[in-house]
Formats: structure tokens, sequence, C-alpha cells
């Protein structure tokens, strides 16, 4: 449990890029409450997962919007701009991060890809309450609903704290707040993409591949993140990033692998 | 349980790229029992995370090594290539996928940065039994324990099968079969990378960074993957991509978020 009396720091990012209408309508609104600070790509870097740069030199530029500062602008992957925001941007550790407010959603077997979640996950290992938060559409966005439910929910994060190593991983439906049926605890969905590669040629001839797909769902429970959305309901997912599968553990044991690769 | 007795269908990747020592190895170790395709991403791409290419168009070209052809070197993500096989190149879905061998441990919060891990995470999601093997050194290194322990174990999981949903994640010490221990079943570990971004000027004085920094480990228990490769015993982590953190949901609906933003 953490009380903050003071105004907050707030660290926003995102993988939609600086220029998105998500990340925008989301600082708008936390600004109410908190000094904010954006480190974000310079563009867009969806499906990168927990990329990071180590191989190139990274970046950093401010960046204006209506020729007012905005934030800095970072040549590389989310989980870059959180590293650089905490490591050379800030003064001090942010108290909260918000990743967002992405347009189209971050469900089931998506989280894996989200670059979205990866700035969040990022802000976990750094020591930050963190929240990552996607608007399930991708038609025209009005991110207004989810911006307001990104401040109410950061505002209690800061109260409240976070379980250990854990971040919320936040889907608000396209709807006006009035038919949004309210908000529930989920786990992660099970869903694949059922991938088709769309073979095409360039104009000398040389083939080259377009990744399409469609998601299948595998797993409709109303606990999970991607039904939860269905119904109308905002979703709000606590995840980790301890992959063991320790069920896995005893059956593995019992395959004796010692005894069999002994000498 | 499940028994093969015809020739396996074998699917190699990595994130070191096509031509990188480690999957010379392994790749020269699977053929003594199985039909061997390489599709691995065509230069390094280390620290990619589970990143997938969506925007941009893909490339598949034949890769020839020492005049002959060796597998299929794709413009794209260890992700990538595992769906690119799976969808394009293969007529077939392959009986086991083995991504690596890296040059470099791929243990404890470094998995969710590794791209040898995605591959292998990637072939489990489209339903193919996978491990990712990585060699835990970044001196020059000598595959050749690596390699074979790879086959063995590659033998093992098609007579076995895997747990649902479930990869292994191998990591092999830099030593000589007579100087290893044993194997053990572990969990991933816990540490944190201290980062630190090295400012420099380029020639116009412009400012670029460096991502440096040393990793802390926070968890010594022997049952870590990081502790028993310390140990000069060969780790084999089961892993998973389901992240929600399950203990965390009592705690969140404890929060009553539904009552708070009722309307």
């Amino acid at each position: 449990m953490k009380k903050t009396s003071r105004i907050p720091n707030i660290l926003v990012s995102n993988d939609d890029g600086i220029d998105a209408p998500g990340i925008y309508a989301v600082v708008n609104e936390l600004k109410k409450f908190g000094n904010v600070t954006v480190v974000a790509p310079d563009e867009q870097r969806s499906a990168v997962g927990h990329a990071i740069t180590m191989n190139y030199p990274l970046r950093v530029k401010k960046f204006y919007k209506n020729n007012k500062f905005f934030g800095y602008a970072v040549e590389g992957t989310p989980a870059d701009s959180v590293k650089i925001a905490v490591r050379t941007v800030l003064k001090e550790k942010p108290d909260i991060l918000i990743s967002g407010i992405n347009h189209g959603s971050n469900t089931a077997i998506n989280i894996i890809y989200s670059g979205t979640v990866s700035a969040a996950t990022e802000g976990t290992i750094l020591g930050i309450p963190s929240i990552a938060v996607s608007l399930t559409t991708y038609d025209k966005p009005d991110f207004s609903f989810a911006a307001m439910f990104s401040h109410k929910l950061a505002e209690m994060v800061l109260q409240k704290g976070l379980p250990k190593d854990t971040l919320l991983n936040v889907n608000v439906p396209p709807l006006k707040e009035k038919d949004i049926r309210g908000v529930r605890i989920t786990r992660q969905g099970k869903s694949r993409w059922d991938d088709t590669f769309e073979m095409r040629r360039d104009p000398n001839n040389k083939e080259y591949y377009w990744l399409t797909g469609k998601l299948e769902v595998l797993d409709i429970s109303e606990e999970t993140d991607l039904i939860s959305i269905f119904n109308k309901y905002v979703s709000i997912t606590p995840i980790h990033f301890d992959l063991t599968n320790y069920k896995a553990i005893s059956e593995l044991k019992s395959w004796k692998l010692e005894k069999y690769f002994k000498k």
C-alpha cells in the first residue's frame, strides 16, 4: 500500500508512435492530476514484442505538437523508450507508467506480440507500477472514455500499489460510457492466428509475402479478456513475466533426464 | 505420449541468423536421425523479443553454405521465420522444432527479450513440440556437446511429447561433456539489467546513446536456470505463454473496481 499526496510523476509511452491520437488523448487526461513526461517511439512499432536495440545507437529528439513541446521521440522500440526515459530523460523514477492508448486490442495470444504491453513490462522490470491500455477497435477511434478510465485507474494504482512484478493489461471496448457494462478482472484468453502468407511478385518478378490471417478464439470463458470485451466490459488482466510452466516441472522431472544423460 | 517410427521432420531456426556457427552445428547433428529443414533470419536478430513483421513484405531466399543448399533465409524475425516455414515453405507440419544453438545464454529476465525463445514460442503456438537451445558463453564457442545434447533431447521429446502449450528452454554450459555435472529441470530465474546508456556525439555533434549494463541476479536458488548453469548443470525450463498472474486476480478483485466505476 502506497499513498501519494504530492503531484505524481507520470511517464507515458506507447507503440503506435508519439504522434498517435491515442497517446495524445491519454496525456491530456493525465495532465489533470500529474506531471506528465512522454517518451515514445518516433513512429509506429506495433507487433515488435519485447524487442530492445543493442546493435544500433539510439537517438532521442524533442517532439512538438501544435507548436508546443509534447515529449521525447525515440528512434527505437517501446521497451527502448521506457529504458531510456528512466535511465537518461527523467531525473527520478516516475511514480507510474501508462502505455497507450493503443489503437486496437491487446488480448489473448496477441499480448506476446504487443509493443504496448512491452512498454509496461519494461516499466515493471524497472520497478514502476505500470498499466497498458488498449481500445479494442480498428475503426476510427474515440479515446475519450478510455482516457478517462486510465486517469481513474492510475489514481487507484498510485493509492494502492500493484502486486509485485505485475502489470495491468487493460482493454476498453469502443463504446460510450453509458453502454459499458462494468469492469472485469480477467485472465489472458486463448487464441491462435490462422496465418496466411499472401504471395505477390514485385516489378522485377521476385516473390514476396504479406502476412495476413484471422484470429481463432480457443476459450470462450467469461473469465477471459477476449470474452469480457465481447460482453462490453472493460477487461483488466494482471500479467507478469515469469514464463515458467510450474505444472510441467514434475512431469519433466519424471523423465529422469539425469539418468538418461549419465555418462 | 507419441511414438514416431518413421524419420522425423525437423524444422530448425534461430536468432543469430542462418550463417551462424550454432545453427550449422545443430543441423549437422540433427541430420543424423531426421529430415532437417532450416528456415532462419537472413542476419542476426538478437533481442527482438516476439516481434513479427506485419507492415512490410517478407522475402525468402535460398541460402547456400560451402556451395551446398543449406536452408531458407528470411528477411524477418525469428517468429516470422517459423510462421513462414510452417505456412509456406514446408508441405506438412514438422514433428519438432529446434531453435538455436544460440551463442549466449537465454535465462532469467533475458527470456523475454530472446529471439531464440521466440522462435520456439511461435512453434509451440503452431502446435509443434519446440525446444530453444543456448550455449551460455559470449566467448569463442564450442557447440559440439550442446549439439549432441539437442539431438538426444529431440529424440526424447519426439518419443514422449511435451506438456500442452509448453516449450523447453535449454541452456548448456560451455564445458566439455566430462565437466558437465548433469541435467536440472529448473524455473526461470530472477534478474534485472542495471542499464546504462552511454552518450556519444556523432561527427555532426549530435547526441546518440549506446545501451550497455550489467546483470543483477535477484534469486540465487539452485532451482533456477541461472544458478544451475553456474553450478555446471544443463538447465531445462518448461515455459508457456499464459502471462496471467493468477495469484494477483483475487487481490485486484478486492479493489471492487466494479463499484468504483459504477455510474
